[in-house]
């Protein structure tokens, strides 16, 4: 089985927001992981892109009812026409997620996730739980969420 | 169509919980609105005893695949075996939602219901966008609920 | 609980498919029935309008992310959001089914309800299986779902 | 984008129906193609080991909460939560389907596959439309499947 880290926030971010994404990107890639992500633009769109630049993987988990609308770096687009209710198996999915910035799509995932027991890192994004890890940097995020997802898939 | 008012909140509530849902059930019921929730225990059950004990109808969006997961007090079981899934539906489906304490599932609640634009009535619950319109009373969580329904409905 | 009793058909129906749904519809109501359907036009429509002009009372599962897109003959829109999978809530939430004609939205929704063991009465639909029991005319149909529901509902 | 073939039939499958399933996996890895599938065991354990003895790469979409539920053959588990609602999914995210045998689930698959305009391939399956393209063998089967699969991706 493959290791599978999500990356969730806003299709519409700031460059900052995206930037960051870009790199988590990259960095999920040359830890040889899967990114997994909501398949569409902002956030989703820039760590695909991020991901692709270094050789990775990535899955789309989208909402509308044809692959066409994902964005062009996603290699394996899961087509789900169930709206925000993908949300659930973008959370579900996941072996830890990375939550970058984000709105109220990104607080159902992350509320997902939590409840479901499956490790959030945080950069900069909803300050709901304790629970939340929250990280500095894409290098910071990208270790963390590498090792607690080794440790959930022995689980 | 029906004036469809959602009551949200965890199967694991509190006595003041409970106490609470219980008379916003009686009230909705009051305005002869139906209650919709997720059709479980805890904030859930209690807000049905109270709608039935004032002659009120109820829903309950189900998460298990079979309508005998209802509590006793759901007139209108709505079987989705999808899960937490389900927790989309309830946002959707109501008019305006009254939250009462909860947990990571009401938080996902109330995050679609904030996206869609559906008003999202707290009572001790979550305080994550001012958005959410905070009441004291289960009287004024449900005349506040009952009106902006109100003019959701006619928009 | 009310007993709640399913129709199934084509949006894109045929006048004599709205002639037969619209007496199923009256026919469900005259048994103090629920009609549950999937809230849009052609079979659905004619059966909700059926209903209405009976006295009953009509919920419709919606695919779309809001209640406007439902027929004017739904008095409870379930707003799913989910497209087809909400198939899967219609045919789950009938005590029993009346599949009237039908394309491969019926069969999917005819697949899950066998699947779970509700019965489906079939009025000149897909014939797929012998559990589907045929019936030649409205009030036969109705008067067997009126019967099977209340066995399903014991169970 | 990879090319994605989907292999649905039933978890209770005869062992001739496991043995086409196998050969069908071997040769889905050998046209460097992904398979999908529902994840869980009887013609989705087959196809995927299949598969993995040819070195392809194998996604599950997978009905329970847990990751854990996939059959050990599964690289890409996709957790839903979602029961036969996931089973849209299993449809619309494939490029083309191979159905092997099957029960209601397989046919509930089919249906919303035909409903999208997603080529079906039948060995030995439902016959519920001209629609579906009789194969006889797992080459020729598998042959047609990854032709239909290039021109839809192309579409």
């Amino acid at each position: 089985m493959e290791t599978i880290i999500g990356v969730i926030g806003a299709a519409n971010a700031s460059d900052e927001e995206k930037r960051a994404s870009e790199e988590v990107g990259v960095l999920i890639a040359g830890r040889k992981c899967f990114l997994l992500c909501g398949g569409m633009g902002g956030v989703m769109e820039a760590a695909c892109r991020g991901a692709k630049s270094a050789g990775g993987t990535t899955i789309g988990i989208l909402p509308g009812p044809e692959s066409s609308s994902a964005n062009r770096f996603i290699d394996i687009p899961i087509v789900t026409g169930m709206g925000e209710a993908r949300n659930v198996i973008v959370a579900k999915s996941s072996h830890s997620i990375i939550a970058i910035g984000g709105s109220f799509g990104t607080l159902s995932e992350i509320s997902f996730a939590l409840k479901s027991g499956i490790p959030v890192i945080g950069l900069d994004t909803w300050d709901v739980s304790e629970e939340i890890i929250k990280c500095e940097t894409p290098e910071e995020a990208v270790r963390t969420a590498f090792e607690l997802s080794s440790l959930r898939k022995k689980a």
